[in-house]
């Protein structure tokens, strides 16, 4: 019957197939330079790659990879994030696209999180701004109408492990010095709900509980037994196990994957959907009062004198 | 104290002890011939047989087993699902039954799931009618008063699989050709929202989010390993096991065991019950989609074909 | 980062940082005497005991040993509730406390749960009395907004495991006779709702459905194996484990910790506060029922009788 089906069937669609409403909106396309994704012809390959991220998709299987490549630990920047929002949306939009692969470029880190000078010194729209490009990355890889999987070969705290989470599957290089986690509480500083939440839908509430009030980093093992991450292989395995794995996944027909999928995690997008401006106030609040200015001023100060 | 309590305690009720409102109560009992078990002689045991499911009542242990045998497969068509429930309606209201297994009396089966041949061909009061029917058999048994068991004997595919989730406890036989899962988006089709309910109540949010958008199906020790069945045991053994188990269960004052149940599961069954209109009619309009009937042809035909 | 930030962050307040809105107001403060505890020098100790509770706060670890001494299980009279409930609401006033460790000063019992005396023969103000002092000493422990952790060095049924479920951590001695679970069902009678999700959030919904209908209790390895408890040592090292746990979180900031826990936990406290009339109402209907207060009667004679 499957093979039958998979031809044939249109399904009951839940109002949109579009797994989420919004877009890559924050007005800041104009800076950057991604090469345009072939749309046209499905078995050719393309390459793109900005600042950032590097994007290579392969035509003949469908599978991209995007890599982060912001020396020196994939810091999130503004920037950073709008060009991976919009290489995200080019390949969400890409009929020869079926899935993405989120790696790193860079030695031993996935991603270090959230760029601390963009929190720092900089005046109260600029934090709203930035604040609304980490929302937007987390509504695209969350909602992501198509297969996505991070290919996590290096440490991935914060907003490396968020990322990491919003995919549908995660595959973590198996070295023992690398870490994963939302290790906000240590900072100081507290997720925000829907940090909380997608780390309840992958690993429970008990262990989410835990992991949030003391900040809780796991290596590659412990993150596979609390199921953080799916899979532990070898470093020069993650990139094809996510390959393998992907090409597994798309014998499922699309309709049907997609729709599963927004049936698990609409309810979650439309939460955050609904109250990004709050969840905005409330970040520009807490990042505007002096006494984290001062300590960001002085967190700042001290790494640029252990560089020099 | 138990002693004492199992005998005199009367407990709160939550409004009423039935834990499901509706009833089978779809018109179609006029063409069914299933006897009548005894409800007065405790002590006597009852057999009682229909084309489709064949009831033991055993009056000393107050267990009652409920076997499939609707050839080839067990497939769920409207008349199986309409005697499976009334069957289990009577056991229901029968005072000497204190618990029912579900079991299937083919080999290598429990069941195949949904009948494909109610939902080809057919006109749309038909189509309702299925499924107001698929609707009534997961209502009465996933808020069942009585204690339920699924004797998983053979594979258990999509409806199969979602009748035995529905079960109070999940045993599975150990061979390894035997599968089990929510196997829908393989075939190009979307489990409806109380299917994926059900799951996520059985084994949590992030394995029904895999297993959903890749229809994946699990062999009897991977099914045990993320708590889809509960035990796994040789074959031979899958109907005492189950009849020891609920024999360890009767051990708990009925009342008290009924209320707990209500109060996990009356949630899940009054969303379906708020919500049964539409979810038929979002049925019927996928159902109805010349695509889909011309893949359900295909697909019969072929099938046909395959047998001659 | 993390030095800095823990000196100098304030955190975004989620309107109050204190989760517990209420407090223990039941009325019964004036009969009890237990001594306060120091709240100027951080870095003395003190000591206070009443009839119930001993508390030991060493000042220089901010740690506070909170024993139960109600002889012979550490039955949870309205008295000891009362006693345990301005005990802990004193240390979290206490800015010398950063943690505390509930544990029993009782051979092989935690605590046997709710005292079964206080609802028997009794009128209905006190029955309500009763269970309003059940409901605060669960908002009290869960919503704590210090470091909470439950070290059981003995069998800990229905009211002693729950309250254990409402600390941030459970350390078990591994001595297989012991017991834990919510064994309700096996006396006839339901456990409230708030018990309910305060073990779904710990064990998960699968889990709780089959403890709860069936009144399970685990003995420490199962309950390790479940979730019930994150740790089993041997018995003579629960105590320095609890400590060594509580010292190594001491190192997250308070504030950071606490709003995290906020976040986790609110949404349930919230939940029981929107509701506490009615829970009691609920509590006073079934234990006034003449059936309820002849079994009691029954049950406590055959007590009596066993001891003389």
């Amino acid at each position: 019957m499957a093979a039958v089906l998979r031809r044939g069937f249109r399904l009951v669609s839940f109002g949109s197939s579009q797994l989420l409403c919004g877009g890559c909106k924050h007005g800041r396309t104009s800076s950057l330079s991604i090469c345009s994704t072939s749309s046209r012809n499905s078995s050719s390959s393309s390459s793109s790659s900005s600042s950032h991220v590097k994007v290579d998709l392969d035509g003949s299987t469908g599978i991209a990879v995007v890599k982060f490549q912001s020396s020196p630990v994939n810091s999130m920047s503004l920037d950073f994030l709008t060009e991976l929002c919009i290489s995200l949306e080019k390949l969400e939009l890409d009929r020869s696209c079926r899935g993405v692969i989120l790696t790193s470029a860079l030695p031993k880190i996935f991603s270090a999180g959230l760029d601390i000078t963009e929190m720092y010194g900089k005046n109260p729209e600029h934090y709203a701004e930035f604040w609304k490009s980490v929302q937007e990355i987390w509504l695209k890889v969350y909602g992501y109408s198509k297969i996505a999987i991070a290919a996590i070969n290096g440490s991935s705290p914060a907003g490396g492990c968020l990322v990491s989470m919003a995919c549908d599957y995660r595959i973590m290089a198996d070295d023992p010095r690398y870490r994963i986690g939302l290790n906000e509480a240590q900072l100081g500083i507290v997720a925000p709900f829907w940090f909380k939440d997608t780390m309840v839908n992958t690993v429970g509430f008990r262990t989410t509980e835990l992991s949030l009030q003391f900040g809780l980093m796991y290596s590659p093992s412990d993150a596979l037994k609390i199921g953080l991450v799916d899979q532990v292989v070898p470093e020069e395995n993650v990139l094809s196990t996510a390959t393998e794995t992907i090409t597994k996944w798309l014998a499922i027909p699309d309709h049907a994957r997609e729709i599963s999928k927004s049936m698990m995690r609409k309810p979650m997008v439309d939460r955050l959907l609904a109250s990004r401006e709050s969840d905005i106030k409330n970040f520009v609040n807490f990042i505007t009062k002096d006494s984290i200015q001062k300590s960001l001023g002085f967190y700042m100060n001290s790494l640029k004198q252990r560089k020099a």
